[in-house]
């Protein structure tokens, strides 16, 4: 299996992306293709004492597109934009997946243009991976499409039902409509339109209504919102983590001796409970809707969320969940087209 | 000062309300009035041994509105639920304020039916005043009018910047647009008309667009957004922000000795954290565009909510928050029909 790597246009540079790379091979085996800056990928293949490895192969592209450029601008005028590059590597079939920490922008619009939707999708998704008190809940959309119709919302709600199936490992997993209260009544336009479509559907195990609250729990497998109120809600909830962690910090270091001490007997403890709690153990986002697995990692990602993206990759190839998706989707368009007919 | 407090319809009952109270009354000198079921009220008040005292009054009423009733239909209908007899005695001018945690959707209600709205104001909205690193911030609306207009969201900006020049004795208060990225262009249709007529408000300090990780750094004092996605991200972070205490809570546990001797020693850093992070620290949310200054606390709000909430009543009816909101809202009109004609 072959995974391209995009390397440019990220918040702590190429190093990072190679690192993460690099370790991704040593643990699971897989090739990887680095695509941007070849002088720069090779210096840091040496770096990393991988410039050898034969699974590791390098892409030339001598554009990047940065993270304040408008996405469709800048993929139809930077024809060799690492992204672009790579979502042709893609399209062509040279690898089996793509992994991105650029522009979620510029990823999502090369994915359009370069790779394509499935039939059946008018909207791509971002589906992404929230850890729980149960494990893991998946979000979608996460920042695709704002303004996201009813219909849309649930072309999501069927793939997020297989994607969850394949990366829980899970049967009838539960699909809830994220909203402001558990009654049908609640909720603006979008959700009351969106409700009785998702309770129609017969392919998916429909819960009804879920909460903000009920997401950290895990009593709900994917949750189906909108891109704003997603995108929202997981920026709100990752800067309050970060924000709790970084005050535990604080009153340690002004605690004195006995809370230094006491942080040092409970860092295992702790470091569980914040691994557990590790958006990075996840690493990436999938964009669902589209042709082949497309892998979309945060701006600020470090070497080991990368090779945990990469690692979620491989599996999601295994598995085949975008051909989970497209039997899906055919299926319940056979089924609207013979009541419609 | 005299403040009503509705004692019916909460998670924890009446118990907790009472408690809350006699502790304000107790420890900041106001009356109150407790409003509800008077037996009940009674024996509480004698559990807490103040059944004496003069500063606190009884004003019996024989129903109670349920978290689950349809709020406007109830309102109507139950003449005499708690919260309706208490709105009531705020419109009457028999008390200066009013205290609630039974269900929002009927203080709303209640509070438009019975109080009625400011010259100027369309649609009330819920301020919920949220702990960051650097204090609080208030987030607007949170709960009371989802598929609100943008005009009301400018409103809500006035509304908010005078909540918080009072609340946090803070002259220019930074006010931001809730969205997924800072730019101008970006958002969905609601934010991308919010944003001019936010631009143009002379009365407030604008700083544009703010995303979800901005709020618990504490870099915006207000933060404008519709009540679907406030209300979603809100209880996102709470509930995110309960699983990661109790994670740590389990991991202690299972981590041994160490690990509980490590966690004794931090607890007073560890509190300190807890206490600065801790929503009940605010206790209610203003319901803002309302007549009288009227309070909403969770419905799962236990004493010290209640308590903490009284104090930050006295202080809002000290200031005079409802009539500055009043004199703004006045200023603005006239400032557009000066405009207009």
């Amino acid at each position: 299996m072959k995974i391209a790597v995009d390397v440019m246009g990220t918040d702590y540079g190429p190093k990072e992306i190679v690192k993460g790379a690099v370790d991704a091979v040593k643990a699971y085996g897989c090739e990887v293709v680095l695509v941007g800056d070849e002088n720069i990928i090779k210096e840091q293949l040496i770096l990393n004492k991988a410039d050898k490895d034969s699974k590791i192969s390098i892409c030339n592209a001598s554009q990047v597109i940065a993270m304040d450029e408008h996405p469709a601008i800048a993929v139809r005028r930077k024809k060799d934009a690492s992204i672009v590059v790579a979502s042709n590597l893609l399209r062509q079939k040279k690898c089996d997946a793509l992994v991105s920490s650029g522009s979620t922008g510029a990823a999502v619009t090369s994915a359009l243009f370069c790779v394509g939707r499935l039939p059946g999708v008018d909207k791509p998704c971002i589906a992404t991976t929230i850890p729980s008190m149960k494990g893991a809940t998946i979000l979608l959309d996460s920042g695709a499409v704002v303004d996201a119709k009813p219909e849309h919302m649930t072309i999501n709600a069927i793939m997020g039902n297989c994607y969850a199936e394949k990366l829980f490992n899970k049967s009838q997993p539960r699909v809830g409509l994220l909203n402001i209260g558990e009654e049908e009544t609640k909720g603006n336009a979008q959700v009351l339109a969106a409700y009785p479509l998702l309770k129609e559907l017969k392919q998916i195990n429909f819960i009804g209504n879920v909460e903000g609250n009920d997401i950290p729990k895990g009593d709900v497998d994917v949750v189906v919102c909108d891109a704003f109120t997603g995108n929202v809600a997981l920026k709100f909830g990752e800067g309050l983590a970060n924000a709790i962690f970084t005050l535990m910090k604080e009153s340690i270091m002004q605690g004195g001796i006995l809370a230094k001490i006491g942080a040092l007997l409970m860092k295992p403890a702790l470091e569980k409970m914040k691994k557990h709690m590790d958006v990075q153990e996840y690493g990436g986002a999938l964009l669902l809707g589209i042709k082949a697995p497309f892998m979309i990692c945060h701006g600020n990602s470090k070497a080991k969320s990368i090779t945990s993206a990469i690692r979620m990759t491989i599996t999601l190839v295994e598995q085949n969940v975008v051909g989970a998706i497209s039997d899906k989707i055919a299926e319940v368009q056979q089924g609207n087209e013979e009541i419609e007919g």
